[in-house]
């Protein structure tokens, strides 16, 4: 049923968004509409300006509105670190937990021959060329503990191995708050692979 | 933390939407920067085109891109029916159910003098007037069956009393394919009392 044909584009319009379905799309769409028109206008023109202005970092990736991002451009960063992540959100998360001060890379993607993600979506060229031009002491892989995580992992330490001194990988074990009694094998397995000794 | 101004603007206007918060906003945000910028190109604009072209139509407060809305203006529905409702989504929900024909009239809400909704803000006097000038034979009086929208039939039921010759209310009673056994006890004692003879 058409309520007006404009209403009907958008009600399709916020369906491309992950999660939303036809019935939550036309609840969005009312709400703005009737209740919030201000929000629409403010969505409207951030949405906009976003399109207009957002692009790829050219050094690492990242999304940023200069040719350079917010991160990539802040030279009081410690240049000796460089983390690899499979997305964005990766940085966004490793950044509200603090603790790390390096720079990073975005692969936006993980390797997955069978839906046809290889080495050149990874933009891994690019990461050589980064490696070379920042010269860490360090580079942190933190691709996700998933098998293509692995596997990209794996791989992207065998390409760099000639070109920086130390390649880690992030720890996989058992989460801080979490119990052992509910975490899987793997992760068992992992945490105790993955023990230190006291300091 | 901050990947950039605009991404944090985004970010904060998807979260006036209702049911997205913080993480699913970013989710979005991502989501349309990276991998659907034409979608959403097609979300900005078709925003945009919503925002400037509806409005509310002036018979039947339904959302509308002209003064009176695509059911307002079809000439080819019952205009002996009139059916009150609550909100333009209880519109649509009728409209794909099927099996009725006749004119709409939407109350924006219920009254609940608590939220300082009162006659006012659902436009009673309004509905008065599209009375007066539709001369339905019957309204029939959609509102949901919660307090307040029982109290807001019971009002609407008071207010047209003179000015129609009848005035209906939408049966309660068990939904199609629910059992008697999980049903509540206010949905039951209406089933009873609303029962018919067979036809």
């Amino acid at each position: 049923m058409s309520i007006s044909p404009i209403i009907d584009r958008l009600i399709q319009a916020f369906q491309i968004l992950p999660g939303v379905g036809p019935k939550t799309a036309q609840r969005m769409v009312l709400f703005l509409l009737q209740r919030n028109i201000d929000g629409a206008n403010r969505l409207a023109s951030a949405l906009d300006d976003a399109i207009l202005n957002v692009q790829e970092c050219s050094a690492c990736r990242n999304l940023s509105e200069s040719d350079l991002c917010n991160l990539c451009s802040d030279d009081r960063r410690d240049d000796g670190l460089l983390c690899v992540v499979e997305a964005v959100a990766d940085i966004i998360a490793i950044e509200q937990a603090g603790g790390f001060n390096g720079y990073y890379f975005v692969l936006n993607g993980r390797l997955s021959p069978i839906d046809g993600v290889g080495p050149d979506e990874l933009g891994l060229s690019q990461l050589v060329k980064r490696v070379n031009d920042l010269q860490p002491g360090e580079v942190i892989i933190a691709t996700n503990p998933t098998v293509e995580g692995e596997a990209t992992a794996h791989y992207i330490q065998q390409l760099l191995e000639n070109h920086v001194n130390s390649i880690t990988r992030i720890a996989h074990g058992v989460p801080i708050g979490g119990e052992l009694e509910y975490s899987d094998g793997g992760t068992i397995v992992h945490a105790l692979q993955g023990r230190r000794t006291f300091v």
